[in-house]
């Protein structure tokens, strides 16, 4: 108990920890290039040769841009729910952490994905690491809307909020196992799941006010 | 439409999308150094095999160089553009995400045509590449003025601001279609492209004050 | 003397150090993915080849893992001693400086215990560079401590911090050591040792506080 | 000059320069460790065979930490001269972007210093690399200094700074010419470079301040 409660001491300031992960994120994304290789051509100079090899690299395109999104998508809610914290605690610095050491990770799996874009293998890692994730953020936004809350903010959050989230899990798991019957329908879970929480939730003051707009 | 309507939500503070999107443009500057491999030699000690091998880089060097320039420039204008709005939204991130995604595309079409620059694909897929990022950033630069500008700024930006733009996106296609009679023209216009956009536009209000001390 | 004097001129603002420091670690930490090559496999579409060629890739899994939670355990306590000083100078600076030299070196000796985790000389390489990086991380707080230590936290610190600090030197060349009777007994050690760093430490007015609580 | 006159206009924030600069800083100090490839052995296990290959790389690590505290001396006074300036124009974003497309460039010499140590070639063109990145670096401080002073520093700055800093372009070209004769004594030359720079100038007043210490 004493050894758990080091971890809610601290009182952090969020401008290095946005800065840190600012830059986990900006590297993540900009790593996921790197697995485009250029192709290695017999002729040089010969257009239709590189054409042909480039068309060859879609599925390593559909990768990277899939990856991209997702992580993006990451980085959005990971800001929307930094914004709502009062300052951090050590516990919130480990869950931040790890939660980035696994977004650092996704360059490995979509690597994968794109090389063997027809092995089931390659294209469940994808989603169990997605899957995973996610799992991981929950719990970082739900330390922080329990422990770390703004006062000002407290009971506009939507209390559901983090049992949603579950639906990302759920989906990513889906397409996961969709894998080994259909990978085009593995791709296509994995291309739609992040357009569900490509906007962070709004607080129900913000539904209300939209409702009345649209009465 | 109440789906669009997610996008125009939400306040963002700007550091965190600026400070992500330095990241992406510091990362991707760095990266496309990575491009130039290190030539290996038979004879190590020798002076003119290393000598011979550095001449041959020199289409590797040409583009990054160019490429440099070019996202240098994309960043001061950005710079610019993120300066004149007053918060952000969802879709403005998302419009800014987008934009990243494909500025970290570049060090991919830098490589192949400093790989192959007698292949028009490769050529070609430069300016077109480009092209689209200079698409992208027009629809920025159009949603934050149209959107986002700060109250205190309004009147203050060319109207054909965005119209001029577009200049840009045909040079680089120009450059693309010059490719296929000429690659020398086509790199003549690469590096001349981002001349026209190494200074964003003045306001009126600052044009005025040029004449005048001209005068 | 007069050369020594001049390091400890300059009042540097804290935050470009903190930027810089805050943009090494998030690339140490990102690079340490790469090393984590997709698999060749024969045939491209088989699940079995592709999971027993994952299988082999646990011990850079294991390696990648370990020097993350340790790069982030510097990251936290880094945060933490900085957040201590008033201003910075230049002798501040360049101990700052060595320190992050050789974090950035953790990706090679990381690489190197994935990739031969069997070998003696790999495992205590990994040991003795993160026992270094340790001293060094002693040197800057010993220096920020009695020289930067902002004026209102003087009595607050715990004055065995940096003879506690000597803690992990020893736990990390123990496990150097261990290398070359168990290579299982030196993981477990490196894996054990960022455990006792994980939260930095508290000030004695903070455990008055806890001894209080408890009772 | 109307062409000119432009790029003396816009009052940009020093804060994203800053970012921007720090990141390309960071990506790059870190990425000069990307060069140090794990050997690659015959006995997995053979402490030996590990021993000597490391051994080997030793101009490597040599070039490694050469070029890491070049790169941090350049940082540090890039803190400092930046700190001298009101605010940024774009004449001076383009002369730090372009001394920053030169700090990008820094690990292919060196990776070529490391990979060819008895080449001369390859010496005298990290000399030649690293005096071409001190003239950048003197163009932006004397622009800084001539144009963009903070209005209270005016006439505190050595008048004969910016005439000191060609000693550095001096002294890495007579290490580049020294590696025609003797690649030691130009390995020797660019790690003392460096040292005479390692702490930003002095301005008068702290000099005076200094003598005064002493007498």
């Amino acid at each position: 108990m004493r050894f758990l409660r080091r971890f809610q001491r601290g009182e952090l300031r969020l401008t290095r920890i946005e800065a840190f992960s600012d830059g986990v994120f900006a590297i993540v994304v900009t790593l996921l290039v790197l697995e485009l290789k250029v192709p290695e051509l017999h002729d040089h100079g010969s257009a239709s040769e590189l054409g042909a090899h480039l068309l060859e690299l879609f599925p390593k395109f559909l990768s990277w841009l899939i990856s991209f999104v997702i992580v993006c998508k990451f980085w959005l809610n990971h800001h929307h729910i930094l914004g709502l914290a009062r300052h951090a605690d050590y516990a919130m610095v480990w869950l931040n952490s790890i939660f980035l050491m696994f977004q650092s990770f996704v360059p490995f799996p979509t690597a994968m994905m794109g090389e063997y874009p027809t092995n089931p293998v390659a294209v469940t890692g994808f989603g169990v690491v997605m899957a995973f994730n996610t799992l991981l953020f929950v719990a970082l936004q739900a330390y922080i809307l329990r422990n770390l809350l703004k006062p000002e903010l407290a009971g506009t959050q939507d209390p559901h909020f983090v049992r949603k989230s579950f639906v990302g899990v759920g989906s990513y798991l889906l397409g996961a196992a969709a894998a080994w019957f259909s990978v085009h329908l593995a791709f296509a879970l994995y291309m739609l799941t992040p357009l569900f929480f490509i906007v962070p939730p709004a607080s129900p003051a913000e539904k209300a006010g939209e409702a009345t707009e649209e009465a």
